[in-house]
């Protein structure tokens, strides 16, 4: 690129000490080629991108490891409720300054996680940017030819089910900015950590991708919103949904916020960063499904019918009343 | 994501008006999945990565259609030099606002590219950003499996070889930026454009990815700087090499204002954006590349050769003197 900077190879050192040891798939061509190679026999590769940018999906001052996880998991949860196999990632990092204790940090976590979900660093580009930091990553999957789990499957009298607990994230989001669930757990740090982790790390649901191939009729992961992210999966499947609020699955620590009305379903629901699976299963596939889930140690929780018709999904509270959503999702503009 | 925003849809909406007529390929799924599919029948998937941000990889005021133009070619251009045929990429676009004129402009301008290179948009993502501008392309390309062109197959005794003229970005660049070159050209408004677009609008190569992937040892694009990408070409084949700078090819303009001493060798090998393939051929191959090349319409001059060591390549003058380069490329950090 243009304009002369005082070390010719900063860039290549940054990327040959902290990324290439992520390496480690022989197709990245440790990170010394303009490309890299995915090999493919016939399956299909699934290739989703998601980005995130201090401020906006992390806070600044969020640790370096959990921005770098956050960062890969929030497409290994696309790849989850995709129902493809991580096959691995490319990376785009603008950083404001080649600050080195953050990036070491920062691969160590990206590295872990890397490992963890076998999804080897393939590529990417480093770029300065004067603005907040910001990370992009195209992640890719593999499922056999045809078989991609896609939104718009589902149909009428089809279970939808979500997995984990839905709300927390949003609610230590609330907490690290310091609201009224601050006041409310102030005296209780296991809570606390507990809801900033579940924010600042999602655990994506690789681990119920073949199940979900198997059985699923159509699934998303919620990243946007519960309540929003339904209504994008009705949209494309062509029907509505109603669920049942009082089933909706919460953590403890949720569960008795939402007791001492610190909190309201409402919230939960529209609130984003979950990145849990939403899917929609169809009855005969419910118990495979659940016994497929057990097995791979992923709570999963039905919450409600599919039904024929085109308006916004209908959330009812135990007793069978409309609760009002004043937002579906969250939105960037 | 997180935070409230007033149009809970608006996102989605820009992608629909804006993006969805670009997403033509069916693994696009219409833009309204979490995910698109590409498909593979045993040949290999080249990956490759480019991101641009405002006010470091392209100027404020570039015209929206350029810097979208820009953001795909500089992928393509990867692409070409890596001898694959574009498949289709996916889009980051990191906007500090969402401007309808800006992005109308930039999506008729990408979808325009999208047509003639053959690389449809598969999928991305829209987040809202405080900083610069910043878009992060990954392009997909296909290559029969094995047959991807690298970085380090060059052998002493290979021809070294270049597309197009090198030079004319950086000193388009140096112009809009009001330097010496603009007081130079003051009177000549074609020369300016010439130069201009040469900056904002690169010209990748893909016509001749099928002849470097019959006839070239090694190649990469040239994006960084002439001298400082053929040393991490060289570096990558455990080789030197030696060019003739008398025969680098420059534009009529350049070479103008070479002869006027506006501007000097030594600044076009080491400036960026050319966006050329730097090729590596085998003896026995250059005429037939050069006759491949000749079919396609795309220049190729010979400017060196490979040779054995591992020193940084040379530059001679027409006198065979060394050419002292201050720099050998662009580095972000």
């Amino acid at each position: 690129m243009t304009n002369p900077e005082s070390h010719p190879s900063g860039e290549d050192d940054l990327i040959a000490r902290y990324f290439k040891p992520l390496a480690t798939d022989p197709g990245a061509l440790g990170l010394v080629d303009d490309a890299a190679i995915l090999k493919a026999h016939g399956e299909d590769i699934v290739v989703t991108t998601d980005a995130v940018v201090a401020g906006v999906h992390f806070l600044h001052d969020d640790p370096p490891d959990t921005v770098a996880r956050k960062a890969l998991r929030v497409n290994l949860s696309d790849l989850a409720a995709k129902g493809a196999t991580p096959a691995g990632f490319v990376l785009t990092l603008a950083l404001p300054r080649a600050d080195e204790g953050w990036l070491s940090a920062f691969a160590h976590g990206l590295g872990e996680d890397a490992v963890q979900y076998g999804c080897p660093l393939l590529g990417g580009d480093t770029v300065s940017t004067p603005g907040p930091l910001m990370i992009s990553i195209t992640a890719f999957g593999r499922v056999p030819a045809g078989r991609m789990v896609r939104r718009g499957g589902a149909k009428a009298g089809d279970c939808v089910m979500v997995t984990g607990t839905i709300g927390d994230a949003m609610i230590g989001l609330d907490l690290l900015k310091g609201g009224a669930v601050a006041t409310a757990l102030a005296a209780d740090a296991a809570a606390r950590e507990f809801l900033i982790g579940r924010y600042r790390v999602p655990q994506p649901r690789n681990a119920l991708a073949g199940g979900l191939r198997d059985h699923a009729s159509a699934a998303m992961d919620v990243s946007d919103g519960l309540a929003g992210d339904l209504a994008k999966l009705c949209a494309a499947s062509g029907v509505s949904a109603v669920i049942d609020a009082s089933r909706l699955p919460t953590s403890a620590v949720a569960t008795a916020l939402l007791e001492r009305q610190v909190t309201d379903i409402a919230a939960l629901v529209s609130g984003g960063d979950d990145y849990e699976v939403l899917c929609i299963v169809p009855d005969t596939r419910c118990e495979s499904l659940a016994e497929t889930a057990r097995g791979a140690g992923v709570a999963l929780t039905p919450i409600g019918i599919i039904v024929a018709g085109s308006g916004a999904p209908r959330f009812l509270d135990a007793q069978g009343r409309a609760i009002t959503l004043a937002r579906l999702s969250y939105s960037h503009f």
